[in-house]
């Protein structure tokens, strides 16, 4: 088997170490004579699966026991939604910080919920230029104001589509005493980071840390009891809280692929080693497009410019067209940008391998070359 | 490797063609180089295992093009939630027919949305003796109250924990004309059923579907479209009826699986060999009880008992354990009744081998001539 080069926005390449351990161990796990998916979830053996994947996770990232560790379902758009749901009340705003179409998809939601349940949503900054549909994401923001009453401040850390990215050239900006949610889905796990500056830190785990099918939260034990009590129970974050993310079954294959993940980073380094490795590929994929004398064009300003999500336009449509497909016949897939801002992607999550992204750099200037 | 005999009530065994394909496959899908996790749930080849899956249960159950066939996430707790979040309203009640522990639970949450959005959740019927915890559920309900605005008629054809199922010695009693909601999670997908008779039937896929993560939701096109606008996109079902259970990233890994079972129950000879199997297997699980001279008792009415799950007693608890501990040692594993009830059970899915339920029958016989 040619292993493929896989440049996927999520569902992502996965390290093949992690995937390997799972073929192994499909049909028997631990020995038991059981694929772990047959497992209970109630069973010691599952157990301490789920329980060395949430201490894997404290550990490297640094997770205090003033912060849970839950693995919920739903992605990232569900917490759109429960987020206020448990946090906002009438006389309070939720506060979201727009740098892309992710942010506009949990203020959506989150003005959805205002309406029904009480409070107001609203827009506390963003980059965007332009408006609706047409607007434009090329840097991050970097001021906020924050509501008077605001019970949170939402960011989206990485947009994926717009490839628009906090630390890198900017830091989150400055919110008072407000608790901080974060969007982290494309953001997550490529390095470690302060987790005491967030209330809430959240990340679908199809990008960096498994399949999809998992979300992973952080979430402060203050906010945590601070929820709402007059949501259904399944939706109360007290509720995962109080029973270790084990209420209701949870999607145990993808905790157990996520396990795996963590161990291939601890193998591979810790994450301080992920992170340089990261950092070098998304140099050499943006010396790639700006080497090119212009047939390449990155939209995003240079300090906003994302390490996880590469996105550049070629001169034409149909150029584009070609690129993806003549990259495809070389290995390389996934570089279609998102369907709604076209283009290419590149994403280089911590299992996109160096070597991939040096033969993408290698294709790009050879089609430049060409094409140019 | 020597396989468990795994009586797990969920996530349960697995069929062990489907599993074998899986890790066949698991590093390379359909020679793209890459695992089907690792595939974007936009790219074709992801798509045709998604489309597939949808029309094989279509076929497997003859549901029609009035019905949509949706891949949600959150199991079936989260239904119990948004089941009345569409489709309860000021004026009108959701009534529950509780019939065990898990239909109980439905009600809770139908309780918790009808205080915070308005409307009733009421009991249109019950089966349960006793009052509040110590309530015993031995038979289905067998005659339902509905509502004069009943806005659904909820029911869970097969009682995990208590092991009282419908369609056995009753069918689901007639309840007018207000649509029927089903949670048929450990009665989906053993035998052929009438779609047409409900509204809504769902199911968490590690029952006999697949692996957990993933729940399977049949529901009327009038209904999807009847549902309320104003409650957050994620949780309406027209948005994933609109976008074919790919409004956001689905469990991509576990619909491939319940793909994969589909295709084995084909291989199997359709749902009426499935189903012959199955009930052989329950008439010698409940052989094996009723014919140990009352060392073995099954506290639930003839007439109403599962096929799935069976449960039953023994003279004491000492006895009870010292069972389950002895048949772990003969490589049965799962026995242990749910911590709520104690006792044993039996989960008797589909994939769980004929054999092994004939080597369990020997083993009662064993252990009740040595006890008894």
């Amino acid at each position: 088997m040619t292993r493929a080069m896989n440049f996927n926005a999520g569902p992502a390449a996965l390290p093949l170490p992690a995937l390997e351990r799972a073929r192994e161990e499909l049909l028997d796990f631990a020995g038991t004579g059981m694929s772990v998916m047959e497992h209970s979830h109630r069973g010691k053996e599952y157990e301490a699966v789920h329980n060395d994947a949430i201490a894997k996770l404290r550990r490297l990232l640094g997770v205090s026991e003033s912060y849970d560790v839950l693995f919920l379902q739903g992605g990232a758009s569900q917490q759109f939604a429960t987020l206020p749901m448990n946090f906002l009340s009438a006389g309070q705003s939720a506060d979201y910080v727009l740098t892309g179409a992710w942010g506009e998809k949990a203020y959506g939601e989150g003005k959805m919920v205002a309406a029904l349940l009480g409070g107001e949503a609203r827009v506390a900054g963003t980059s965007g230029v332009g408006d609706g549909k047409e607007k434009a994401y090329t840097q991050v923001a970097t001021s906020v104001n924050a509501g008077a009453s605001a019970a949170f401040v939402h960011f989206t850390s990485n947009e994926t589509i717009h490839g628009v990215q906090y630390g890198v050239g900017h830091e989150l900006p400055a919110v008072g005493n407000v608790p901080v949610v974060c969007d982290m889905s494309s953001d997550f796990l490529w390095r470690g980071f302060d987790v005491a500056r967030y209330g809430v830190v959240y990340a679908g785990a199809q990008k960096n840390v498994g399949p999809s099918g998992v979300v992973v939260v952080l979430m402060h034990k203050d906010l945590v009891a601070r929820g709402r009590k007059d949501i259904p129970k399944i939706f109360q974050y007290r509720t995962h809280s109080e029973n270790n993310s084990l209420y209701n079954t949870p999607p145990t294959f993808g905790i157990y692929l996520i396990r795996n993940v963590l161990d291939w980073i601890d193998q591979s380094g810790g994450l301080g080693a992920v992170e340089a490795r990261n950092r070098t590929k998304a140099a050499v994929l943006y010396g790639a497009i700006d080497r090119a004398g212009g047939f390449y064009r990155c939209p995003v300003d240079l300090d906003s410019r994302s390490v996880m999500n590469v996105v550049w336009r070629l001169p034409t449509e149909a150029l584009e067209e070609q690129f993806v497909s003549q990259a495809k016949k070389a290995g390389m897939v996934g570089l279609k940008g998102h369907r709604s801002v076209g283009g290419i992607r590149a994403s280089l999550y911590n299992a996109v391998e160096s070597p991939w992204v040096d033969a993408l750099a290698g294709f790009m200037a050879e089609f430049a070359a060409k094409n140019g």
